[in-house]
Order: structure tokens, then sequence, then C-alpha cells
């Protein structure tokens, strides 16, 4: 199919192509009834104005989106959120742009809605996602849009990229948790995963499965929701009933896991780390806090927003696609995996 | 002084009503050197549309704006922020509405200007401004500016409020620490306040004084700036040369400080609560998770954002500036003050 145009829109409707125009970008100078319209037509012929024309004739809006489809709760709750937002506000201060913040549930149709009512309305330069799922519609809804966006946390990107992104290195952190818990003389392990839906998660459990298969370690899997409570839950079922065959150490895919993790077990009368070991694959205060504190890989999640929007405005300058690896993490070896 | 209408603008500027209008509105239409002179000439004659004629000409933008001026790493990792955040981010997307951030160190000038930008682009419908200072110079320019806010925390409002606000009852929040101390059986207490060019701290210094005499207790009042290292270097201050005369409780004005707090005790060998009992203003998981698990107000900051938010769309629907005292705290009595 050929790609249609402002004049071909604007034949079509019989209205000026400077209508078109004011309708498709959200200006004055239309009627609310001809812009409806003009967008109907738009999003029935799938037509939108190619990034760069896009690019060329757009003004700055000072402003770069992100939408939070994580529970409320959460967000507010999970310092990895809290210091990602702070690192993404204060590299956009340094650049003089403000962030433009839409929290919705876990609902794709509104997900999407926010992103083509911003491309129309030109609320933002560009937008910032993260948590890449299986079959992610977001790049190629973004991409269509013209709305230029960086992806934090990619994974299984090939070079050279299709879109701006941050990578972390999944698989050599699940080697750095796996060679500690061997170290410290642990042969099987529980590794309470995030939902399943996050590639990240994924490439964790791929990570976890073969450093463990290279040392002769049993895992097990679960999987559960980053929440505190699912990490209570996760180990109540773990080692609800405990037997010989009971792992020696878990591995909890967040901060807040690890601690509804270590109150699980206290309340199941285990002693950590004597009885079961535990190790956070995110760091934060509460991992320092803690007792015992616990070991924990330190992600800086503060730097890893930094990185992100200096990519972001780097490609709203350039126009230019490229992929960052965030710098490697180090484990920050606490008494919750203890030797004896 | 007369007010200077738009004509005027135009007419000393020697361009169209038009041009002045899409100068001030941040339209396309004028060159970057005409915004610029009609900005400047505007700044100049301290020249704003009067608030009900931009109410009646604007259309909505879609989003509310908040300026972050406090450090981007406290903000990072204070649980109140994040919850409040959370909150507004709720009440916000219920409405249908962004959330448009904005993070500046502590330069007036930049929220300035940030504000004067905001309303002058129309980039946003309203703001919600919080942490009410002495001299606050926010309220009188957002009038100004014809910004609708809310003043989330004031102190010292009087009936008919002059602009929407939500207000804390410090003084009882006071009274209800102190009441719970003296029961404990403390009679010498120390006070480690945030900063006082906040309103609030000074709200809370007189009631911690007024209830304390109420009670024949001491107070000894340190200032700190709720972060985690001011509140160890409290301690420090306050404990590391310990007498007869020293105090046997700690009130802290966050949990970061209460946190801070307890790592400097156990550093100075001092037991919690058997030497020094802790209590801290603000709830967090921190709180709940700290050995000991310290006594806290619960002040539920989400539920919080979610009123200044909700006030705040309630003033954009109606015009109507209302005052909304947040619901009453509630003391969380924990192991940080258990009676030994």
């Amino acid at each position: 199919m050929a790609k249609e145009t402002i004049a071909g829109l604007a034949r079509r409707l019989g209205i000026s192509k400077a209508s078109v125009s004011y309708a498709l970008n959200g200006q004055p100078g239309v009627s609310e009834l001809t812009r409806r319209r003009v967008l109907d037509l738009a999003e029935e012929l799938e037509w939108y104005p190619s990034s760069s024309a896009r690019a060329l004739s757009r003004s700055r809006s000072g402003a770069v989106g992100m939408v939070l489809s994580a529970d409320p709760l959460l967000i507010g709750t999970e310092p990895y959120y809290m210091g990602l937002l702070a690192g993404i506000e204060t590299a956009l201060a340094e650049g003089d742009m403000a962030l433009m913040l839409r929290m919705i549930g876990k609902d794709p149709a509104q997900e999407r809605a926010t992103y083509e009512r911003w491309a129309g309305e030109r609320k933002v330069d560009g937008v910032l996602i993260f948590d890449h799922l299986h079959d992610d519609p977001r790049p190629a809804l973004l991409e269509r849009l013209g709305l230029p966006f960086v992806l934090h946390g990619a994974t299984g990107m090939e070079a050279p990229p299709a879109f701006s992104a941050t990578t972390t290195e999944n698989a050599a952190d699940a080697a750095t948790i796996v060679d500690h818990l061997h170290e410290r003389g642990h042969r099987r392990v529980a590794h309470v995963s995030g939902p399943l839906t996050h590639r990240q998660e994924e490439e964790r459990i791929r990570g976890v499965r073969k450093s463990s298969a290279r040392h002769g370690i049993d895992v097990v899997q679960y999987e559960a929701n980053y929440a505190l409570e699912s990490g209570r839950e996760a180990v109540v079922a773990l080692f609800g009933t405990r037997s010989a065959e009971s792992a020696t150490a878990v591995v909890f895919g967040n901060d807040l896991m690890s601690m509804g993790g270590l109150l699980a077990l206290r309340e199941l009368g285990l002693r950590c780390p004597e009885d079961v070991a535990v190790i956070s694959w995110d760091d934060s205060l509460h991992c320092q806090l803690a007792s015992p504190s616990v070991t924990a890989l330190s992600r800086n999640p503060t730097m890893q927003g930094r990185v992100a929007a200096e990519l972001l405005l780097s490609l709203l300058d350039t126009g230019e696609a490229r992929v960052r690896s965030l710098p490697r993490t180090e484990l920050l070896v606490r008494d919750s995996t203890a030797i004896l």
C-alpha cells in the first residue's frame, strides 16, 4: 500500500492541507469536528507522519514522557523505581527537560491511547519505556507514532540496533550470584523471580540454571511478582514443609521480596543465614538495614536512570539509535550469606 | 499602574495582537525572536493575563505540574515522597490527567522560571506545591501567573482560605508522640527535626515543647535535614559524650533520620530501647523492618497525595479555593519504645 500524504488526507476529506496539519498536530485553527474527522481517517488508514518528517516539523515540547503501568503501591514502595526516577529526573533537569508521568493500570489499550495522544498533541518529545515484555507492542507502536524512545533494560537486542535501548548483563549477574552461593557451600538453591512476562526474568532464570548446572547445584524456580508479600508467600511455599531436599539458599528477584522472605523465614522459625541464606538481585537501604543485612547485587538504579535519560536526550539531538549496556554490577556481600 | 492589555503589548512592540497572543501561549505562528521580545516585555512589565480571563480562554492541557526542589537522592530514597507521588498519580489517573515533574536544585530562580514557562506555554492546568516555607514566594507567584494550585501541608492557614491547601495537625501529632514517651517513663527527650526553613517543623517544635512542658519533660532540639546521614550525625552529637543529663528518647522528624539514628546508636554501643528509645514522625517499611522495629506516626503519604490531587482536580473544575485537613494520624507502637 502506498503511503498516504497530508495532501492525500486533505483531498479525501475535502479540506485544506493546513487544516489536516493543524488537526494532526493538536494546534488551534480547526473545529473539534474537523479534528475528529482527520484523526479518525488517519487511524483508519493507520497513517502517521514519518518520524523524520515529524522531527523536522515539530517544535520541541521540552518534556519526556513515561507511562507507569505497574501497581501504584509497588511503585511507591520499590526503591528500584524511586532510584530510577531520581536518576532520570536529574539527567532531564540538566538537559532542561521536564518529565511527563502517566500512571495507568495494567491496561495495554490505555497505554496505547496515552502514547497516541502524546504524539498527536505533541505533548512530549520522546518517551522512556521499561520492563521489556514478551511480544512487547510498544516499540512498533512508538515507531509508527514517530515518537523517539529508549527501551530501558532491553533483552535480546541484536546489533545494529533497531531502536535506542539500555541493556543489562543478566547472564553475568546470574553467574555472580550463583558463584557466590557455590563458594559459600550451597548445593540446593531456590530462585524466586519476578513475573515471567518480563523478558529480563527469563534471561535471569536461564542464567541461574546455566551457572548452577556448571557447579552441580540444584535449582527450584518460583515465580512471584516483586511485591514484599509475594516474597513471603514464596518462602512459605518453599519452606513451609521443610525436608532434607529443601534449598539452603534463596535468590530473590528484588529487595522487597527479600524482605518478605526474611519475615517469612522468621515466622517459620528458620534462621538466616544458619538455616537459609538470602541474596537479593537489587540492593537498597532495606538490604543494608535488615537483620541480618542482605547480600545484594548493586545495580545502582539512579545511575541507570541517568544513563537511560541521557540516551534519550542524545537520540532527540542526533536522531541516531544507539544501544548502551549498563555498567557492570557489583555483589555487596553481607550477613545473609555469611559463612558460619 | 494601570493593567496592560494584549492590545497594549502589541502596540508597544509594533506587532499584531494575534502575534502577542501566540507568543505568550507558546503557539506556533511567530518567530523565536518575536516570541523572545514579547516575553521579555511581559516580564519587564510584570504582565500576566488575569487568572479568570485565562481560565476562560485556555484549553485544558490535561496535565498537572510539580516542581521537586529537594535533593534528588533524598527524593529517590525517602518513602514519604514516593508514597505521596503514588497517591497523586493514582488520583490524577482517575481524573485522566498526567503529571509533569520538574526536578530542580535549591534554586528559587529556576523554580520561578519553571512556573512562568508552564503558565506562559500552558503546559499544565494547575500545580501542586509542598513543603510550606517561611516567606514562601510561591503562592503569590502562582496567583499572579493565574496558575491554580494546591499547597500540600500548609501551616498557619486562616479561614476563609486565600488558596487551596491541605493541612496537617502538627500540634496534635506532637502531643501523640510526647504523651506516648511520657507514658513510657521518659523525662528527657531529644527532638531531631527537619530544616527550620520548613514551617511544618516550627509547628512541630512548638507542639513538642508545649506537650513536654505539660508533662514536665525536658526537650533538647536539634536541627537536621531529613537525610539518613543527618540522623546519624544528630545521634553522635547528642549521645557521643553521654552523661546523666542525656535524653532517654529521641524523636526523629522522618523515617530515614530514624534509621540513621539507629545505626549511630549501635555504633556508639547504646542499645535501643534499653538505653535510648526511638520514635519516628513518619512510618514506612523501614520502620517496620528495622531491628528493633520503630514506633512511628502513620501519616499515610499515599492517601495524602490522593487528597491533595483530588483537591486540585476539584479546584480546576469549580474554581473554588478550599482547605482540607488531612485525616488524623495514628501511632504505631513497636519495639523501639517498648517498656523494659
